[in-house]
């Protein structure tokens, strides 16, 4: 706490009066925060190609991208948070549902917008979002794309494979 | 410490004896007990059915049941380690590679075995370590073995799409 009132400058009260729970009210802030802008960040990408596989892959290799321009520090933003919370807090474990859930559904619109049904688009929503978050926690671990860059391929092999 | 000294009963000592590193060495040994145990359940699975998507499916299944059982408290035993110590530990950062390659190689061998090319076997199993990593922390999270079944169901109609 102490940490974020001297990174923002603001008074020591203010981080009290914006956030009561203090801690929790801040994590649950930035989990939100988060979800909200990876969600954004894949309806924007999806939305400018047409090859909805290209669109993945591509969208995918920029995540790897990403991480590597960070020296590997970065990437899975609610990793931590989520795996910590799962069954510790109730309030925390909510909300990274509802940040997952933001990023889920990013996914599964365009699915459903390009002719997949309805089971098939929540199925491949859940794969997506779960080879993604695990592919970043191996590139973070090997301080290599390649990683990310093995998930991006086989999911666009796994999306031309599939019958709509 | 003092709680696995608790734990084990043996005398206090005995834990700087055999971990003259303390923590680090403990969390290092941890690793890979966990990646040597999981690599081990997964060529005794893939082993045991003929056809490959059956296996990795009903395997991933099974983690999905692993993870309802414990009440969504266990599963993923390497993420935040792995996630927590990929620029802060050199130490536990190699020791995590070392657990997640275990894991990795097992599925790449059976791919090896089933007819894939090395290039395709490696992509692979960079998938099926990182989607099945990434369902875990989604089951957890939802508190529901289905982001886990969804991956196993996704996984194994990857694997039935490939050209050998």
């Amino acid at each position: 706490m102490k940490e974020i009132v001297k990174e923002s400058g603001a008074p020591k009260g203010a981080i009290y009066y914006y956030f009561p729970d203090g801690k929790e009210g801040i994590t649950a802030e930035a989990v939100l925060f988060t979800g909200r802008g990876v969600a954004e960040r894949i309806r924007i990408h999806l939305a400018e190609k047409s090859d909805l596989a290209e669109a993945v892959q591509s969208f995918v290799e920029m995540i790897a991208h990403f991480v590597e321009s960070s020296g590997f520090r970065s990437g899975g933003p609610l990793t931590i948070v989520a795996s910590e919370t799962a069954t510790t807090s109730e309030k925390l474990n909510l909300i990274c549902r509802e940040a997952y859930t933001m990023v889920r559904e990013a996914f599964q619109a365009k699915l459903l917008e390009s002719g997949f049904s309805e089971e098939r688009s929540a199925s491949l929503a859940w794969m997506m979002t779960s080879a993604t978050e695990g592919g970043i926690i191996l590139s973070r671990t090997y301080h290599s794309g390649d990683p990310l860059r093995a998930v991006a391929k086989e999911l666009a092999s796994l999306i031309r494979s599939c019958e709509r």
